[in-house]
């Protein structure tokens, strides 16, 4: 009887860790869209409504941890439990910077409002579309846990960093046609690489979705399209900063 | 007798856990130097083998993450001693980040190889410097359990980010004025971002000490010294990318 009661309250805190976690995942992936709405509507008071509502995915991300380091203290729990915990911990974090790089979209969206013509790019938002579809997809099998749903998200992410390194070169022949275009560009690239980082957390839960169900982590390297890290400059002879 | 036992076996993996952080630590301070010296020294040699170098600190984070998760499972740690294993395995992921990043500026230091004017740039080896004293720092704070010498470092981290905020227009300038710096710059500004997210990693583990000493999470915003992502950019008129 008092097992039975035990056991019933572990599971009522899991339900209550994975329900968390979904809604991390379901702001984290609202937060996105709506950094990216404000990018493209040059809109800076919901750009700013945006930055603030990222207080809410930090709140849970601290239940989130007060709540599994109870569970771990107080009930201790062994296998695949104790995956769950550790596992719930992990996706917390993971969920988290999803959130932060939507609030710097967000901030880079304020100081974008003034350059019109570059900020609408479509590549970003389909960029952006792309990773919330990655977010949600590895939610629904964190909570359906599905590790083949979560591994067919992780494959996907690939078309995320082959999206943002063709952005990338766009954004440096733009940046050298006119230097008009430097700064917002700059931004533009930060914009991008923030959503790329998305995509890597997503597949990150992805690799813990797989490791809850199966009990052992992924034993592979996931295949990565971002090769912008090795473009080799132009030359630079002349030392503009001398 | 019994009991003696498992407490002392306790510790033992305890000192075991405690000696990996602090290996993975002086690695990720030393790939991050390494890192520094490849792009001031335009040496692509060097820079591809710390590349290589980087799967070490992945293999131990891998390493803490088992023993993090068996000593939860077997040992059923409480209080102070549940803080070590979990703030253990959350240090164990920023050192491994600090890891990426270093290898990230590695492959843009063989990129920049053809750049040699702009990479000299003194802010980048000013501010990774005070970037590895922020690591040591924290590093001997976890190892000492000195809560105070970790928020010292965290305090110290609004500098990094003061640095690269300052270097982040001194680069745009230098876009602005010579197209051909344009691409070097671009690689110079991502590896500046990876230093100063470095320091945020380097805050997230003074503040992990200060969780594993007073037993509950610090209750301060850091304060904020980049303000790049709200640099209000030039308006672009011409479109050159319609």
């Amino acid at each position: 009887m008092a097992q039975d009661h035990i056991v019933k309250s572990f599971d009522d805190e899991l339900a209550k860790l994975t329900q968390a976690i979904a809604q991390m995942g379901g702001l984290a992936e609202a937060q996105l869209e709506a950094s990216i709405q404000a990018l493209t509507r040059h809109d800076p008071e919901y750009a700013a409504s945006i930055v603030k509502a990222d207080k809410r995915i930090d709140e849970l991300e601290y239940q989130v941890g007060n709540l599994a380091v109870r569970m771990l203290a107080l009930r201790q729990p062994m296998a695949s439990d104790l995956r769950e915990v550790v596992a719930a911990l992990k996706i917390s974090s993971d969920l988290e910077r999803i959130g932060d790089y939507a609030t710097n979209i967000a901030k880079r969206a304020i100081a974008l409002v003034e350059a019109p013509t570059i900020s609408t790019l479509y590549v970003i938002p389909r960029m952006a579309q792309l990773v919330q579809t990655l977010i949600k997809d590895v939610l629904d099998a964190y909570v359906a846990h599905d590790a083949d749903r979560a591994m067919a998200a992780w494959q996907r992410d690939e078309e995320v960093d082959a999206m943002y390194t063709s952005l990338f070169r766009e954004l440096l022949t733009y940046m050298m046609e006119d230097p008009r275009n430097i700064g917002p560009c700059t931004h533009l690239m930060f914009i991008a690489k923030n959503i790329e980082r998305m995509g890597d957390h997503a597949t990150n839960v992805a690799e813990l979705v797989y490791f809850l169900v199966h009990g052992h982590a992924l034993d592979q390297t996931r295949p990565k399209g971002d090769t912008t890290n090795v473009v080799v400059a132009p030359r630079a002879q002349t030392s503009a900063h001398e």
